[in-house]
Parts: structure tokens; sequence; C-alpha cells
């Protein structure tokens, strides 16, 4: 299909994070051609309307206009309703407590259907597109988001798992220590309030604008006894989620993205060295190798990538990657 | 397709179990239309001879013969590998610790392919077909196969989920208490130390061949406190393992099946309520109700129909079951 500049098609997607709305536009091929960043505002007005101008830039940006659109898909925090295009507990951006109509709304001030899906999920697709365009096989990972929560998205055989209830990869509340600190869910020692960005910066506060996990890692890299004992207590619970992931559904590899993953390497070899140690008792554990199929996100928009993927038509009710797609 | 006798093809499953083997035939529309069980024998070549003889004595209880039969698939317990036909860690069968190529040896003694599939993948499968039968929707479903050990397969809308390892669904050795007792896979408080039936008959003895988990949740019926206390627990821990398969793969539904569930309505009751005890902490996990989620294996040699389902030759590498299969 051609627009009115008589170019091709382009897919557009936005990722709603937090802080900043990231948009990219990709061609009938899937490769981005344009990519544009802005800050987030809080409430709900106002977040359409932003979000309505990072696709509008987006589509200039990649020489197009409006009318070269073929899908708009948009990826936020909460629980999504992607047939009503919704969220709820999308909180921290100040949505009230209400499901907050997404798609039908920013899709009036585009004139275009808007797909909405949950950032993890957006992300664990453009994560699987991103790390499998080389392969022959279907993309079959566990995108694991360490922010100030801690959720996973599974693209499972090429297909994105959402689950019955829109809950599948929401591991963050599985509880693994009956005697674990109180989680905000209301349940006690769930993966989240051991092992998220929230819980390493309550065990390893710092001042200001800097990265709680970064000087955490860079003072037990220093021999800082304190921050050893931590560092391998947290990111042996990120290990704990791995191996959880690995025996309930078997994923490929796993892959660290989130707030927490930009700290890069160092986060990689610490959640390695925790699952090496989990394998040390476990002849089984050591089968499977876990240590080397945990990656980090891909250098890519993956979030906004996914957005689109999600939103596209061919995937109807069930978006389904290809080999090397 | 048509053999010999002019009949249509059989489809035949065989469920190797440690106490008996169970074969079905099944027509080409998928009801069943033979079944036998024999005594399982230990030992390889006594193994192979018992489920070649219950293959041929089904085919005969179908009114057919050996040429009529499509597609012949094993259940057996263990790590598989379907594409080698063999099994490893199948060992309460004694068949030691080398892979046995049950495959390949059933299949040369039968003249036809055989698929070797998990018991309890094969049992997902199996369930998924009969309690679907009437369903528009593709089956979405967790077996919980409580047993001597622990453990799940899942049947992911429609297609089973085998896992990139063979390992998805083995919830058994997933920790959930660091303090938990030490497991035989080397960790501590796994699921399956938890909450299996030998968690069950270590912590409730009984005399000879009574059943461990029908006396505990008759003793608790009666009020006997010791046997409410161990009840609440090991009951509340396969509400942890339903929870933490919802919170991953989020399935449909939950189907309690395996040795312990034989005990039957007393165990679902007490899951339940495991569940809603857990749910009382959490306003997630109650807007989820898994409580009216979980239901019993129906009454169906669910394992041998599985096994001739894995084995078609349409599923190829996934078996996928479409609505009302």
């Amino acid at each position: 299909m051609t627009g009115s500049t008589g170019r091709d098609r382009l897919d557009i997607g936005i990722d709603i994070g937090g802080t900043k709305i990231r948009a990219v536009a990709l061609d009938g091929g899937g490769a981005v051609v344009g990519s544009v960043r802005a800050p987030t505002t809080t409430g709900a007005a106002a977040l359409v309307a932003a979000a309505e101008s990072t696709v509008r830039e987006v589509v200039v940006e990649a020489g197009g206009t409006v009318r070269d659109i073929g899908v708009v898909g948009a990826g936020i925090a909460g629980l999504v309703d992607a047939g009503a295009g919704t969220v709820t507990h999308a909180v921290n951006l100040g949505l009230g407590e209400e499901p907050f109509a997404l798609g039908p709304r920013l899709g009036d001030r585009l004139g275009l259907p808007v797909h909405v899906e949950n950032d993890v999920n957006a992300a664990a697709l453009g994560a699987a597109q991103v790390l499998s365009a080389s392969s022959v096989l279907p993309p079959d990972l566990a995108y694991v988001s360490i922010g100030t929560g801690l959720a996973a998205g599974l693209v499972l055989d090429g297909r994105l798992r959402r689950g019955s209830r829109g809950v599948a990869g929401e591991i963050g509340h599985i509880p693994i220590d009956p005697n674990g600190p109180r989680c905000e869910c209301g349940r006690r020692g769930c993966l989240e309030v051991l092992a998220s960005g929230s819980a390493i910066a309550r065990r390893w506060p710092v001042d200001g604008q800097r990265s709680p996990v970064a000087e955490l890692l860079a003072a037990a890299a220093r021999g800082h006894e304190g921050a050893v004992a931590i560092r391998d207590e947290v990111m042996g619970h990120l290990a704990d989620a791995i191996v959880m992931l690995a025996l309930a559904v078997d994923p490929k590899i796993f892959v660290l993205g989130g707030g927490v993953a930009e700290v890069g390497e160092p986060l990689l070899l610490a959640v390695r060295s925790g699952l090496r140690q989990r394998a040390s008792a476990s002849p089984m554990l050591r089968s499977l190798d876990l240590s080397s199929r945990v990656t980090l996100i891909p250098p890519a928009p993956i979030g906004a990538i996914g957005a689109a993927l999600a939103a596209h038509p061919e995937a109807g009710g069930e978006v389904e990657l290809e080999a090397g797609a």
C-alpha cells in the first residue's frame, strides 16, 4: 500500500514510560526509519496530546505524512485491555485508578485506530524481533524488565503470550520467601520486593540522580563488604526469577531490560554469577546452562518497536513473529 | 485413510506409569474406541515387551489389526528427547541412568514409528482435548500432576509447550522457601518437597496400601489438629504452585491430576481454600479468581489419549489442538 506521498506504509510504535515517550516509525520491512523522544507529561489529557505529537513528529522524521501510516501501537505500563484499548493501574503516570481509554482517545486525535499493549509485552516483542533478525527459528524468549517493579514479557515460539487474564509474565508478585519483606501487593517475599530497582534503592540509597544499582555494583567491585552482601542477595533473587521462568516455561533465552539493566555488563555478570551459584547445588539446574542463556537488551528502542509490531493487523489477537522477522 | 480391514485409521496412545500401562485406541474423530490396562514391568526389555502387548491388545479390542494403526505415541515419566524417541531419568521404571530408546525399540517390534512424549505433557494434551470438547476457543490450561513428584504440563492457546530444553512445566524444582526442607534436586524448599505425594506421605505416614492424602484429609475433616495444620500447609503450597503458574503463564484453567488427585473432591476443596487464603492478602490475586479456575481431571485416560495426540503426524513438532477438537 502506498500513501499520499507515494512511499511505503509506515508502522508507528510509541512507548510511554514514566519519564519519556519514545516513538519509532518502521518501514514495510520492519526497519526503523524514524525515532523521536519527548518527556512524559502526567495526567490523561496532556499525555494523549504528547503522544499525538510524537506520532506526528516521527512520521515527519521518516519523511512521510499521517496518511502514510499503516498501524499505530502504544505500549504503556499497567493492566491493559487490548480489545478496549484501555489501561488501568498506570498510577505512575498520574492517570488515577479508573480505566484510561488511551487507544480510543489517541485514535480520535489521529483519525486512526490505536492498538494498546502492556509495555513489557511490547518490549518483549521488540527484543524478539531485534535478537532473532538472523535466526532461522522463531524467537523464543523471556524479557525480564527490572525497573521500579519487576515483570517479564514472554514470546514463546514466535507468539506473544499475554495470558488468559493478561497477566502472563507478572512474576514480580510471586513469593519466594515466606519470611521476606512485605510487598505492596499485600503478600511477603515477592520477587519484586526482593529484586526490583525499588528494592535496590531501598537497600543501597544514593543521593540525587545517581543510579543505586550502578553505585551498589561499583562499591561491591571495590570490595565493600556490605555492598557485596547486598549485591549477591539481590542479584541472586534475579537469578531466582530466571530459574523460575526456566522451569515454568523454559524460554530459549532471557533478556534483561528495564531501568536497572541500563547499568549494562556489570548487571549481566552479577546475575550470571547468581545463576552459577544456584546451579552449583543442583545437577539438574547445571544441565540447563542458564548463565549462558541470559543476555542484555540490544541497543534499540525495543519498547516502541514492539508496540508497532503488536499493532500489526496481520497479527490479530495473536502476535506471531516468523523466523528471521 | 483406510487399512486392510477397510475401517478407519486407529491412533494408539500408551501411558507407561510406575504401576500400570494404559493403552487406548482413538478413531479418526478422536473418540476412544478401545482401552486396555496391564501391570508395568521393570527393566527395559520387559517394559518394551509389555508395551508392545498392550498396543496389540488395544487394536484387537478396537476391532482392528496392526495394519489399521495410524500413529503410536507413548507417554513416560522422565526427560524425553522426542526427536530421538529416548527417555532419561525414568528411574522408577528400573531403566538405569542411560537414555532408554523406547521409541526405536518399541517401533522395531511393531514395525511402525513410535513417538515418545513426557507423561505429564501427554496428560496435559489429553486433558485439554477432553475438557475443550465443547469449547469454541482453543484449550488453554496447566495440568498439575501431583504424584511422587510435582510437575505441570502446559497447553497454551491450543499448543503443547515443551520448552527449549524440554523442561517447561517442571515447577517441582522451583524453590519457594529458602528455609524449607532439602529437596532431592540438591536445593531447599522446592515445591516438590513441600507439596507432592511424597511430601504428604512423609508428613502423614500411613500403613500399607492406604492413601496418605486420603487419610490426611479425612483426619483433618474430623478435626484432628495436627492433620488440619499439615493439610493447610501442604494444600497451601499446592495453591502456591497455582499462583506461580498463573502469574508466569496465566493459563485459563488449572487441572489437578496425578495419584494424589485420585482422592478427588476433598483435594479440590482444600486447594481452593488455600487459594482463597492467599487471595485474602492481595487484591491483585483476588481479581484473578483462581479458586474458580481450578478443576479435577476428567474421568478419562488422559495420559494415553494425549500420547496418541502428541504422535499425530499433522502435529509435527508442535502439537496444536483446535477449538472443540
